[in-house]
């Protein structure tokens, strides 16, 4: 049984706790809030892999305190930009407490990126596009909370086709303020000023949450010279339920790394699928391939 | 550069051709026809991985004999149920040559096995079905032409959802057969029997002759417990162009297990994205994940 922590309560860490007890081998051998990990070292030694549910800009710094008391990580750390930085950030440390880190092992970044790198494989020469939603935007409802006479706010992202997105922004307005002037600066804000955005006035920002997402992945291009190849990926999907679900895959390839003495930091495109599954390799390929 | 020699010079072959040629990474060192390889022997010595575009049937024995000389191998070998028979088979041989054969990397299985199992990681319960098509069936297209009285015939595979299949069968009559006679003689062939057919009389078959092929798999399944996640992966694709390039991408995989010391048999399900794609790990992260 690989024993896992789960470190985070909030939707990530609570659907990871159901990945981890469905899993038929693994045990799920504590859930902590981030404050209570210092207390709870001597537990946590027992630990072979903790998946860290925790905010982003949170996660690599956590995450290197796991590896250093030689448990193995998981993470969906979801800044693009920054994943080069954080591997290799925790790369040595991985190495040196012969652990093993697996980043940005969320939907996008993860499970989306060992497609898009597959997509590539098939067609090394052609055009992606990669389209999300209908789906709430974290980086766009704390952009449209912040314009000034918003009591609460709500930005769905809209897929419009071949990576253009639009957005529809639900919001409640503060007492004395006007919906007109409001909606006037959310749509020159930056965050906004570039999409097709809609702005709807709501009583209730609440009844219109939601956790749904979805992606599509679209491909055109050539494979051995010959252009019009079409691929596509496409999922509609609760988003913390797939991320936790993913992430518990991830747990099991970090744990086989690390028995086999591959430490290092690795994101998902350096993993082979099989390694995230129960069972053996054998059983597996006689199943799946 | 890796150093690939092709062999087989039918559609496959030739569409290796063309990646191998396309790739900034590869050399391609010589193209043979099956009989002329023991003669090449030397020649193949300076091989780092033999592309094995073969019929089915005779890829196994090819690939080990390929082996032997610590050659690394990629075929399309597509019988699924003898897949882990392959792979036993061609372990030992491979492991004590010091030389990697990757088997099975075409579409399906192949990339489309890849898919299938990160399905499996992102909802563990599920159904999941494949939908091949439309494109032409080897398999039924050769039933058709062993019917007395056909005189050539090409069997389309329609996808008709859910994993049901019709058939759309193209024939031309020898003369002195009757076409109603022959065409309930194929409807109740084995092949056809459990299928929705249709079968149509032609002049001239080639007209209808197409490498074109499509596949769609289709999941709905639970993630952290939560079910009504769906997951698909569609391809329009031109059959040997595709086959060809991932098995290219694949041969780069064999040779970079092959340098770092893994030597075995794989299924593609085993390998990770990243080392089918050239360039360096760090550049593919920052691109693709």
């Amino acid at each position: 049984m690989i024993r896992i922590a789960i470190v985070g309560t909030g939707n990530i860490g609570q659907a990871a706790q159901k990945a981890v007890q469905n899993a038929e081998d693994m045990e799920l051998v504590g859930v902590y809030h981030h404050y209570e990990v210092d207390d709870a070292q001597c537990t946590m030694h027992n630990v072979d892999v903790a998946l860290v549910c925790l905010p982003t800009r949170e996660s690599p710094a956590f995450a290197e305190k796991m590896l250093r008391m030689g448990i193995s990580t998981v993470d969906s750390f979801d800044i693009h930009t920054q994943i080069p930085a954080v591997r290799s950030r925790l790369m040595p440390v991985a190495q040196s407490n012969h652990a093993v880190a697996v980043i940005s092992a969320g939907w996008d970044p993860g499970s989306d990126s060992m497609i898009r790198a597959l997509l590539q494989v098939l067609t090394p020469e052609g055009q992606s596009y990669t389209n999300f939603g209908p789906g709430r935007s974290m980086g766009h409802t704390v952009a449209a909370k912040a314009i000034a006479g918003v009591k609460n706010a709500l930005s769905i992202t809209l897929p419009l086709g071949k990576g253009q997105h639009g957005r529809h922004v639900y919001i409640e307005l503060e007492d004395g303020y006007d919906f007109e002037d409001v909606r006037n600066r959310l749509l020159a804000d930056d965050y906004f000023a570039h999409d097709a955005t809609e702005v709807e006035l709501v009583d209730d920002v609440e009844q219109y949450q939601t956790t749904a997402h979805g992606v599509l992945l679209e491909r055109t291009g050539t494979a051995s010279g010959k252009d019009g190849q079409q691929l596509e990926f496409k999922m509609q999907i609760d988003n913390p339920s797939l991320t936790a679900q993913f992430m518990t895959g991830c747990a099991r390839a970090a744990y086989r790394l690390q028995q086999t003495g591959r430490w290092g930091c690795y994101t998902t495109i350096e993993l082979a699928p099989v390694d995230m599954l129960p069972g053996t390799t054998e059983s597996n390929v006689q199943h799946l391939v």
